[in-house]
C-alpha cells in the first residue's frame, strides 16, 4: 500500500480556456515537459468568460484594452518564434470556446484528452480555423481517435454543462483569474505560460 | 568617428513606476544583468496613475480585482525568494510615487540615479518604509550623494512636474500600459520582469 503511494506520479492542474493565447503556448508544451520530470498533467478545461464578466468585462481584456491587445500579439508572435511554434490570430478574437470546452471537459480522463487539447488549439491559433465550428472539432475528434458523434453528443448533455460550469466555480474557489493557471497539489497556484516551469518544480516538491 | 560609433554601448530603456510591485524586482537587478551584457540602462521614472485612470481604473489593478492581488503578492514572495529578495508589502499599497518620480525625472542623467531607484525601492518593498514622506527620500538622497536639498527643490519646479508628464505621455506612445516596461532602440517593448533578459537579449542584437 505504502509502495503503491509512492508510486504515484506528482500532479500537476492545468487549467486552460480555448480562447486564450497564452493558454496555446502551456497546451502545445505541457505533456512533454512534465513528462520530462515525470509529473502527471490533469486537465482542467474552463472558461474565463463567467469570471470576466464579474468583472463587468464583455470580452478578453486584450480586446477592452488596445494597447495591451497590441502588445500581446507581438509578444505572442516573439514567444511562438522561440518555441518554433507557428502563430494566426484567429478572426474572431476571442473565439467562442465553449463547445472546445465541453468536449474536453467529457473528454478529461479519455487517453485521447492531450491530443486533442493540442489539436484544438494547434487548429485555432497555428491555423487559424475557427473552433466554434461543430465540424472543426469533429474532424479532431476523429483525428485523435475518440467516438467523435458520441462525444458530441454528450457535450450537449446537462451533465456536460453543468460539469463545466462546476469547473468554472471551482477555478474561482481555487484563486484563478486568468489562463493559463497551473495549481500543485498543495494548493500553490502559477498564472501564466512564464511559470509552467516553476510550477513543474513546485510539484515535483509536493511528493510525500 | 565610426569606431567611436561602433564603441556606443547598447541601451535599453527601462520605464517604471515606483508603486509598482514587479518594478521591483527590475529594478534591483537590471544594471547588474545589463552590465554582464555590456548594455547601458537608460532609466525611464514615470507614472501608471494616469494611464490606469484612462481605463477608468482610480487604483491599482490588483486592489481592483481581489484574486490578482492576492496572486500577486504570493508570486511576488516566491520571486522575491528566488532572487533573494527581502518582501514587506506597503502600507497602503500603492504608495504614492510621485515624488519619488519627480526627484528621479530630475537625476536621471546623474551618476547617482541606479543607485537611487534601488534604495527607493529597497525602502518601500524591502523594509516598508513610506516613499511618499519627503524625509525618506531626503534620507536616501544623501545617502547616494545627490544634493538632496537642491535636488528636493528641483522635483517642485514647473521643469521637472512637466518633464514627467511628458515621460507619461511618451510612455504611452511607445505603446507602454504597465511597468516594468522595456523598449529597445529599434522600439520593442517588453513587457513584465519576465521580459528582462529578453529585452536584453534584443537590445544585443540591436547593436549597428
Amino acid at each position: 500500500m505504502e509502495a503503491a503511494l509512492h508510486d504515484q506520479k506528482p500532479r500537476l492542474h492545468f487549467w486552460f480556456d480555448f480562447a486564450s493565447t497564452y493558454s496555446y503556448l502551456s497546451a502545445m508544451r505541457i505533456e512533454t515537459v512534465a513528462g520530462d520530470r515525470s509529473v502527471e498533467v490533469v486537465w482542467h478545461p474552463f472558461l474565463l468568460g463567467p469570471i470576466f464578466k464579474k468583472q463587468g468585462w464583455e470580452t478578453s481584456p486584450f480586446n477592452l484594452m488596445p494597447a495591451k491587445g497590441r502588445y500581446m500579439w507581438r509578444d505572442m508572435e516573439r514567444q511562438c518564434e522561440v518555441l518554433g511554434l507557428p502563430l494566426v490570430a484567429p478572426d474572431p478574437f476571442p473565439q467562442n470556446s465553449i463547445l472546445a470546452a465541453r468536449l474536453a471537459h467529457a473528454g478529461r480522463n479519455e487517453p485521447w484528452i492531450g491530443e486533442f487539447v493540442r489539436a484544438v488549439f494547434y487548429s485555432e491559433f497555428g491555423a487559424g480555423l475557427d473552433i466554434a465550428d461543430p465540424a472543426t472539432l469533429a474532424g479532431i475528434l476523429m483525428e485523435v481517435g475518440a467516438d467523435a458523434k458520441k462525444v458530441l453528443a454528450q457535450a450537449e448533455t446537462m451533465d456536460i454543462k453543468i460539469g463545466l460550469r462546476a469547473a468554472v466555480s471551482e477555478a474561482e474557489t481555487q484563486g484563478i483569474f486568468g489562463a493559463p493557471s497551473f495549481v500543485t497539489q498543495n494548493g500553490e497556484l502559477f498564472w501564466g505560460h512564464d511559470r509552467l516551469e516553476q510550477a513543474l518544480d513546485e510539484a515535483l516538491m509536493m511528493t510525500d
